[in-house]
């Protein structure tokens, strides 16, 4: 018997790709570097994806019917290739990004999301690059704080990859997986969809030159949490507090899973939000709602930085719901509460820096 | 062979009971009612209570010891009998107590247990008789806020059983887990032992005549609810939250756990606590610190009774954590507000009385 090209690729017409219903060779999928040697057959298939998810499956069955329709005589040798260059592995990813900082808190309702969004605003407005990724999956809240709830990021094709192009708003790169997902429908994601989404923000995404890629985590421990540190090499951690007790229980556990030693990511300090509360109308006047400075007491015990305190500030006639980070205006006492706090934060970074090896990635079990 | 009492007695004595290390005879477990009757031999074993755990090992180890040292022949019936009376089975608890509220909250830190301290302080001041059960195994917060942190209730003999006294404070008898319980350890409980205690704070305490038995719940969902709803029939739940989305996206969860057609608890309704602060330097102003009347939003949108609005009071000389419920005073604002609430509650509690029928007791599924 021989061999010739023409058998072999009636052969693979007969194999149809699940992506677009086309057969191996209609879909433009065998390269042209079909070579036939004796009953040696060699060729590639080539997918739009490095991660094409019917890859092997493809393979075997091109596989099969060259044996099935030709002979079972063929010995098939096929190689893979994608149009798309590969994502780089982990170790490798956002390679002009100089410091990741997640922001946490232990608890819900504590204002972590507010504090992310106007710590960001608060270091673009000291000149520095700044991400914003947020990636609280049970309840993205960056759309709304930025007013850019319709935003709908797209891909555009840089360095041979397919990467979404993150929001610009007050200065910021910002992307939310609340452009991507329907937020009353998070809670119901399973850990690995939603983790998998994640790492696609995250390297499928032109971030491009960052001084600070802040990451607001989603509160408590979850999936997420574990996504990110197997992802990246985080910096630190900023964790978020009220001086409530219930709170600052919760803020415990929350900078724990970060020392834990399997995880090993430093804190750069504690944050207190709703410190006191101060009436517009009586400026001069620190109403201690939640008690007075327990967020700082529990640096002092866990020997962590405060890196700031918050207070509420708010005149009757006005809101809580206003829609715009406060700390773009630096005027207000809160807008330069958090331009003190950006400023701690980079204090602490330059000396985790200085004084730390790198963090190290946590290794995914298999 | 002729069988008579001091061969049995013998034989008894080789018996050790493991409560206190006596044998049978010398622990006068063996009651006077002793009955021969040719190789038929009958008496009774007295414990102390009717749930001792080795009352089964007991009456096996003295049917092997008149075998082993009497005769194998020996046709032995033993029965027990407890010299404290058992505890009533489920259903035919607290049947003195005319109606049963649990306060629940979706999430930790709404001031659930201010709620629950204040609501008893201000039913006992429209002059009910009320009792008020920390079941809180996560954070019991009663003995420090009505400052009986040092109390250490005791049991007293009451209709042959012995039961624990609450303590008795601003009129109302009061038993928290926290009496016995290190709080710093309650977490760490696995699920059975806390719901027993529980279950022991409810049957085996003189909870004695009341019109309004309160029990403080954890926040969220837990074994505590289920066990509470499995050892009695609960008149209504009385949910609180705070306007803030995360505290109302939680007590939904909180109000469907209750309505949910395996537990048929109906909901009195909801209270909004920290509802709007107003300084006490200003006392006009309202500040909707946490967005306004969210609380009042969800009932509606629920359809369920928005039983008060509580807000936050407070001068700037004064600290949050004063130990006395604010509800003792009516003269202030707050206290005002606990009344207006506890006035509501027993509206509700009527009305549920007069239109539905009594909840039924969930069964525990074996």
């Amino acid at each position: 018997m021989t061999l010739y090209p023409k058998l072999i690729l009636d052969a693979l017409a007969t194999v149809r790709y699940p992506g677009n219903k086309k057969n191996l060779v209609e879909a433009e999928m065998v390269a042209d570097n079909l070579r036939i040697d004796g009953m040696k057959v060699s060729f590639s298939l080539i997918f739009e994806k490095p991660t094409d998810p019917f890859m092997k499956s493809m393979v075997k069955a091109a596989e099969t019917a060259i044996h099935t329709y030709v002979s079972p005589e063929v010995e098939v040798t096929i190689t893979t290739e994608s149009r798309q260059a590969a994502r780089p592995e982990v170790g490798k990813l956002l390679p002009q990004v100089k410091n990741i900082i997640g922001v946490s808190s232990g608890k819900g309702g504590v204002g972590k999301s507010t504090v992310s969004a106007n710590l960001a605003v608060s270091l673009a407005k000291l000149g520095y690059k700044v991400g914003l990724l947020d990636a609280d999956i049970f309840g993205p809240s960056m759309p709304k704080m930025f007013q850019v709830e319709d935003a709908r990021p797209y891909a555009e094709n840089i360095g041979g990859r397919d990467l979404i192009v993150p929001i610009e708003k007050y200065g910021i790169k910002l992307l939310s997986i609340g452009f991507f997902v329907d937020p009353d429908q998070a809670t119901l994601w399973r850990g690995g969809m939603a983790s998998n989404a994640l790492k696609q923000l995250i390297a499928d995404a032109d971030w491009g030159e960052l001084d600070y890629f802040l990451i607001d985590l989603p509160p408590g421990t979850s999936d997420i949490h574990l996504t990110v540190v197997q992802t990246l090499a985080m910096t630190g951690a900023v964790v978020v507090s009220t001086p409530q007790a219930v709170a600052l229980a919760d803020a415990r556990k929350g900078i724990n899973m970060f020392t834990n030693d399997k995880v090993n990511v430093p804190i750069l300090g504690l944050v207190e939000n709703m410190a006191w509360f101060t009436p517009a109308e009586l400026p001069e006047n620190k109403y201690y709602i939640f008690g007075k400075e327990g967020a700082k007491s529990l640096a002092e015990e866990m020997n962590v930085p405060l890196l700031g305190q918050i207070p509420i500030v708010q005149s009757i006639c006005e809101s809580g719901d206003k829609g715009t980070p406060v700390a773009l205006d630096e005027n207000t006492v809160t807008g330069r509460a958090f331009l003190q706090l950006a400023a701690a934060v980079v204090r602490q970074v330059d000396r985790r820096n200085m004084e730390m090896a790198p963090t190290k990635i946590v290794e995914t079990h298999k």
